[in-house]
């Protein structure tokens, strides 16, 4: 028994949809999210460190990378059920504990056991580690919300995801970095540009002049 | 108040894709497998019928037809979450509850409140059509399964999505439309045959020749 | 000859699309269609019914969820060719008859023949049942092609769709289950509110207050 | 009026699949197809050509290439269905003309007009580039029903699909250009091999020994 | 050795999809592109000659269907490395050249080489064939990059698609199909309406009266 | 100007697919794929430090995380070609370099672009961490080849790239983490059972006994 388990269920992950249940003009993936969220959670860390906050880097990439590898034992809870009330919160996270658990002593070698523990256990403590990965989980939602709000797409969920996301942004506004992201990153993002037919049409003019 | 956000809840079902999380050739979607759950129920009437057992038609239709629309307020938990212990099977299935009553106090008029309160609930119960949505359930996730098998896919899970349903559908063979099921169907599927290549080029020969 | 045949047949109905030819944001099987089609039949059943009309609920279920079988067969045959000309419509209705019936005799046991001969002709007949599967075909149409609109879908025929279908369920004006549907269902359903971007901003700016 | 409605046109051929109703590996577009054909009738054109038979290329681009146009007004009818009776696929004939004459003169500039009534016409005449057409079309049909062999396809259409093509590019088999496929292009397609597991360990071994 | 692997190249071109890397609603293949392309030149070819100016038909159909074949060979190379430096520009196309070579000369018969040297070499030289080859690739591309627009599509990527292509057309202005284009089609193209939500209440109003 | 348009970027890499041009069964896209990678080198990173060999974590997730970033720029060019000469693949990474320092210039904020220059830059180098990064990349490559192969898919350039990918990393073969690689997950993979028709039989009539 080797390592092949766990790099086939990497690529599970590949096949693992985000926010399934509502129309998106364009899926992502349990994957592709979690090689965002450590992109963001790097460049968070930077902002950390130049304003004084030294960054332990191995703990950060690796939260971020693996923060969402359980995904596949669990599947996808939608989070009011998840919420619904403490005990069941707690039940569920016990039932995840297991099955991650089952996975480690039964697919990885015993000489990366506690590595693997480590690894695919909560990160989101209250380390400055952990609470870089609950901002940048959360700036690659908005992201995803907003990207279906600027396409045009009428369901109300994406909505909910934005607020919800910038709502928990914003408790975490004591870091440096997520007041940089809200002055230097936000007003870039809402400021891009649609194209209106009115501009298509000058513009067509202009260059046929 | 109407019963529009009901109608946009169909949709829903449109996008949430069964079984997520592994390599398929073929998605399927919830509002599908309902489609085909409703229609395989209907051939498994039949056949209790004939056999002299009457079918509450109304309501195996009803059962059937409805068995799912609450995967939306859920999404999709994984069977061994869902039955990992007795107490939080319970405590799953109660939030679940509570949020399909929501939604019923919520978007759906007082005068259709009580029929959507019964068409929303555990279908699968004791009565001939409880026991003959059980079946159907399994037989359309068993043709789910032989279609990635016979197609070719390598991932462990559908033959284990085979057997479990294979296996679920066999301890109710005390029924004629089981056994049916088991006599004139089933083979049928597993016959259907595979083009091997030697027969292609044969083919072609005697076509040309 | 089992049923196997028929069941294979659920499963070619989740890859057949509706409306081909057009750029679509989402598209729709007819399987899934047959499963809101019959989901929008039971509802407005329920209105007939509370208005006094008594329902035969095996017949609407029946005839909703099978309407669209013989797709199979005949593919997708656009609008304007299958009404050319009234003798054109007739032969092509022979025709799909025809195939139905080679079907029925094929691949269905006898015993259960006159019975899919019942399932797989014409629905839309002149009995209550018959005109709610009317109504209901339309009104999933209807939302198709509002789904389209609403998410920016600039080619027309989604406004023929959304003409052609709300014309069609006026003429059923007399029933109670359109007038409820009228009055109670569409203006939500129009209601639902765009994401303008104004309102995105300053949404943002009472989050971060 | 210009002929932006007819560029605008090429666009849904690239929605249009080719063979709709049953499970694919890969979808094919008639727009797709139509640039296959007309790659096709080049290659044939060429062998005709080169056995003494001139060929009138301006004719035979211009016949494979638009071959499918039309397919934008009357959908995909299922083979079986348009050759039921001689009548009916007359009828169907009929109306298919009728509405690419309806485009002409609604959307084509008069001055096109005769242009695009030779060019939407039926191209499959007993010419020499007819008759190449109809050999490219079937050629291409070849291919995507091998196509979806090769890959491990279980439906019976593809096969049938293989055959019927095949049985009718033979029944051109005066025309040189038929021969060479048969005898230079047909075994190398069929000869493409398939990767057994035993293969991939035994070059496994081989390069890591 | 037969024409196979020509056939089999056309396929690839399916698959090959147009301007990786920014989202899209629509996705283009080379293979549908290619027929775009062939049937908008065959449109401005048209033009040309009722201007007076004699097209050499063979010669403009071969240059269109066949002028993106090559890059089954290459890859999709961005525009900006393409162009950075003339040396780079030139070297590219020196190795696509040899690996067009090596393709001829290792897969198509040597009776058909000479052909095929032709045909996959660059087709967008001075003559009128050439020209009109140009500007029928950029107008397919324009209509791409409007397609994106009209449809609400953010990303600026499609704005500079239609400025640079609609900017290349007009470099070619001395030509009568052009001048058509701009005058007759392209205020069609611009002019088709998106519908608004006071329309959809407004006509849903009228047709409920 | 912020980091808005490094995360933007973060996005395309989501909607860049590897290896275009051919017929896939399972996309993969360079977001995902530098998932893969970074959590591979992650799990040899493990193997090096328990033989002895201290890693520095920090930079070996940086060079492994953001080792395809910069394929935003220059896109997907094909391997033959990036490798034609040495002068051609000098001229190319010498457009590359000059891309991504616009991109750091234009978009980075000045107190990060020396960060971004390092991370951009080539990560296979000849540190251990270069190392490690090169033979994660190969083993994604060779699970991507393989996952088409064991599907079926008879297209030869995945074999090519199995092959490609296995013989990269037996040239490292002196680091103790390809040694683990070779003999203790590679035979775990090539070992995943193939399901066969006969054991579907034998495995029903087991379980219906």
């Amino acid at each position: 028994m080797g390592l092949h388990q766990y790099i086939k269920g990497l690529s599970d992950l590949e096949t693992l949809r985000r926010a399934p249940g509502a129309f998106k003009y364009q899926e992502h993936s349990v994957a592709a999210h979690s090689f965002k969220v450590a992109s963001i959670a790097q460049m968070l860390g930077d902002i950390e460190e130049q304003s004084g906050n030294p960054v332990n880097w191995q703990r950060l990439y690796e939260k971020s990378l693996n923060h969402d590898y359980t995904e596949r034992f669990i599947g996808d809870i939608k989070t009011p059920v998840k919420y619904a009330t403490p005990t069941l919160r707690q039940m569920l996270a016990r039932v995840e504990d297991s099955m991650t658990e089952n996975f480690i002593t039964g697919e990885i070698p015993e000489r990366f056991q506690d590595i693997y523990r480590r690894r695919l256990g909560e990160g989101k403590d209250d380390t400055l580690e952990g609470r870089i990965l609950s901002v940048s989980d959360k700036v690659d939602l908005l992201y995803e919300g907003y990207g279906e709000i600027e396409k045009g797409n009428p369901e109300h969920v994406f909505m909910e995801m934005y607020q919800e996301s910038l709502r928990t942004i914003a408790t975490f506004r004591d870091m440096p970095s997520v007041q940089y992201f809200i002055s230097d990153v936000l007003p870039d993002m809402l400021d891009s540009d649609f194209v209106e037919r009115d501009q298509l049409v000058a513009m067509t003019r202009e260059i046929l002049k």
